[in-house]
C-alpha cells in the first residue's frame, strides 16, 4: 500500500487577510490509494501553548480530499487559530500520502507554496 | 537505475483563470535516465468520484518532458479537469523521477509552487 | 520518535529590502514531538568565509517554534547577515522535524517558498 | 558524511523574461560539509535534443555554493538555453546536499519556488 499512516507539517500559518477573489488558506492534501477509507486525526501544535487534537476528517477510499484548514472545525465547533504559528500532526488509520499547500493573497496578488509532508 | 516507477502528487489543481501573458497550469515534470523510452500512465483522483485513469503520456530516453496538464488529453480526448482538487498516481515502465509544478496567474502576477513527487 | 537530530538546507537568503507591510524573513520552522526541550544548535555555511556556529535556539516538548532568522541573534549579538548566500545546518539535543521556508516582499506582492529540510 | 553524490531536477526553466531590479534565475544549492572541495558536474536533460554535459562548478570544504544558472557557462563558454524546458544531473566527487530554486519575476512582482533535490 502507498503511503504512510502518521506525517508532520512544522510550518503551518493561516494569515489573517486576503486581497482579491481568493481567500487566503492552507490545505491538507490527502490521496488514499486504499480500498478502505481514511478517518484522519489533526493535531494542531503551538509555540506557547499545549497541543490541540480534536480535528477529524475523512477520505474516502481512492479519493482524494484537500482538507481547507481555514474552514476545518474541531469536534467542539472551533476552528484552526489565524495568524498564530503552528504545526500539524496527520495521523490516518490507514495509509495516505499528504501534502501540504499554502495560498497567501495577504498583500496584493497571490503567493503560494507547497510540500509534501514528512513522514516516517 | 535512478528513479521509481510509481510517484503519487496528492496536490493538484488547475485554476480557472489567468491573468498576463502567461496561463495558469500544472506540469508533471519527468526526467528519465534510463536507455529505454518512458510510457507514463496518469490516474487522476478526485473528492466526489470515481479515479479516471486514461491518460498516456511519452518520456524519451535520457529526455526530460515537462508534461502540461493544461494541454493532456485523455484517450477519449477529454483534458483534465479544471477549478477542481485532484490528486495524481504516475506510472512508469521503466524509473523516471516525477517533480510537480503549478503556475498560477489567477490574480495579477504570477505564484509558483513544487514538490517532488512521493515515491515508494 | 519523530523526527531526526541533524538537518540542513542549502538554500538560505534574507533579502535587503521589502514592500508592503510584511518584511522579507526566513523561517526555521522545528516541530518537537517529543517530551522533553530541544535544543537547536544553528549553523551557517556561506560562499566566501568560515561557517558561524554560533546560533542557538529552543523549543519546547510538544511544541513547534518557527526560528525567525531575521530576528535570531548569535551568542555575542550578532543577526544572521541578509543579502548574501547562505546554507544551514540545525543540530539539536533530540528528534525534531525542520522546515524551511522564505516570505519574500523584496518587490511588490509577496512571494513564498518552502521545503522540509534534508536529514540523514 | 551528510550527503549524497548524484541529484536530480526534473523542473527547470530559465525565464526569458523580468521586471523590476531582479533577473529571474534560478539556482542549485549546494551545501558541502566535508573537509575536501566538492567538484561538481552538471548535465542537463532537454525534451528534444541530446543532453548537454560539459558544465563544471566548485563548492569549497564547508562552504555553500548558490550556483545561478543564468550566469553558468559551459567548458565550451555556453550558457544554459533559456525559454525551454530541462532537467538537471548534478554529481559531485564527494557527497553534497542540493536544493534547486527559482526566482521568477515574468510577469510583474515576483515569485519564488523551491524543493530539495531527489537523490539515489
Amino acid at each position: 500500500m502507498i503511503g504512510k499512516t502518521t506525517w508532520v507539517i512544522p510550518d503551518g500559518f493561516l494569515p489573517t487577510t486576503s486581497s482579491g477573489d481568493q481567500v487566503s488558506h492552507e490545505a491538507v492534501c490527502v490521496l488514499n490509494l486504499g480500498d478502505e477509507d481514511a478517518v484522519i486525526q489533526l493535531t494542531f501544535y503551538f509555540e506557547d501553548q499545549a497541543p490541540i487534537a480534536d480535528f477529524e476528517s475523512v477520505c474516502g477510499a481512492q479519493r482524494t480530499h484537500h482538507i481547507r484548514l481555514d474552514k476545518l472545525k474541531s469536534k467542539t465547533g472551533a476552528p484552526v487559530p489565524h495568524g498564530v504559528p503552528y504545526a500539524i500532526k496527520v495521523d490516518s488509520n490507514v495509509p495516505i500520502v499528504v501534502q501540504h499547500s499554502r495560498l497567501d493573497t495577504s498583500q496584493e496578488a497571490l503567493a503560494l507554496f507547497t510540500t509534501m509532508g514528512y513522514s516516517v
